[in-house]
């Protein structure tokens, strides 16, 4: 039965509470995912949290109910709590009435099947949480297996990046690594790599994509590095009509993306 | 000569931080762009700033400094100050060098000439601020027209649109109108009118788009009511590869506005 907790200064609370904070979502392996919807995805893909906090309210969702009594039931902790506790550890006035904390996947790219999908999106030195949450989901829609974020990237754990990612933070695989061990990596099997840059000389449109295809998407205000753009086996460029210079990174991905799995239909 | 403002108390000051709220921004007409880029896009647009404040080191880009005298010649405020107050003025740790108040367009559905581009983007009850600017700045590089708002959407205006649209604000046209009072404008002459929805038959690949195009994209919820799609020329899904169950609307709008431009290629 889960337990009932009305103290802000709860040791369950307090450390639900920190995983907002990218540090403690570091040493604790966990983080946090708000909402039932989110939550529902992640047992959707076989995905239980190890904490689940909800409101009377919450717990009155059936969807909800079986969750909590799953978590319970696979050793996890559930604490029934007020909106004003979950208020606090979400950071948002109106809060979700489930909030949960799973433990993070391996980052390593040996855990990455890059015969499992046709497509895997790459992100280099991508700066906002929110573009990473984005792209997983654009991902998700267009059919990728995954992301694989090189270099220093914003943290995928956190709270935006996770409410962006709608769920796809449990449908997509995701790896980390530097850049030449992604390189290494990449070159022990199959793989194009696709590169996008303004100063490419084939258009998107008329570009072959081969499976398995790995898009690259270089950093919000930089674009790709040099180096970077000529490892690449092909560079695009999305023609820009207007006079901004360029699309937003999580643009960029939907775009190419969608082209990708366009240029394949039969 | 720009005057030099360091009181935090100063009127100049005290209205331009008040643009970071929507009420003040109304009874103003005016609104906040930050940073060198857009505003230099903004005059590339052929519009200047009716105050400009700047750091002493904003000064000191020819740039930055041929807009400071341009917005003073024509009648025009520019005050230079601390990056203390630009902080306060921005909100923002990390204050640009430069920031600027712009008096905020017409937005009736008569100033925009629809034979001026052969696509257009309108979204219905759009809540995020960042998804309005994005969406601008995707129309600008996919060679939209401009952004009809239709019913409540966010403010166009506020800093975070403003800030995602690098620019496009300027460039791109902006109307807001009633569903009804959009209609009624959009069959006053050639229009084609495509929703997007996961509900319809045709895949947007497959569909035959015809200028002038207004793509219509709904609520990041919601999506578009049942009533909109009925008065749609044409309904066309993205299919949908995974698990989450949509892409986020600015993804959508950027799929389809670089598919519409796409099948328009001779």
């Amino acid at each position: 039965m889960p337990r009932s907790v009305t103290a802000f200064s709860n040791a369950t609370v307090k450390r639900l509470r920190s995983l907002r904070d990218k540090k403690a979502r570091r040493s604790e392996g966990l983080f946090l995912a708000e909402g039932l919807r989110i939550i529902a995805e992640a047992r959707g893909s076989g995905r239980l949290p190890e904490i689940i906090a909800f409101s009377p309210a919450g717990a009155q969702h059936p969807l909800a109910a079986d969750i909590i009594a799953e978590t319970e039931a696979t050793g996890g902790e559930a604490i029934e709590t007020s909106p004003d506790i979950l208020a606090k550890m979400s950071g948002k006035d109106n809060p979700q009435t489930v909030i949960a904390a799973y433990r993070q996947p391996d980052l390593s790219l040996e855990r990455i099947d890059r015969s499992a999908a046709p497509l895997w999106i790459a992100v280099q030195a991508l700066r906002d949480p929110g573009n990473i949450g984005t792209i997983l989901r654009t991902g998700d829609a267009a059919g990728a297996g995954g992301l694989i974020l090189i270099d220093e990237c914003a943290d995928p754990f956190s709270v935006e990046a996770v409410r962006a990612s709608m769920g796809a933070l449990f449908t997509q695989g995701i790896a980390a690594a530097r850049w030449d061990e992604f390189i290494a990596w990449l070159r022990t099997g199959p793989g194009q790599l696709v590169g996008t840059s303004l100063k490419a000389d084939h258009d998107y449109l008329d570009a072959e994509y081969q499976a398995p295809c790995f898009l690259l998407i270089g950093n919000e205000q930089q674009g790709l590095p040099a180096d970077y753009e000529a490892a690449c086996d092909l560079l695009v460029k999305i023609p820009m009509a207007g006079r901004a210079d360029s699309l937003n990174a999580a643009m960029a991905a939907a775009v190419m993306a969608f082209q990708v799995k366009a240029s394949w239909r039969g």
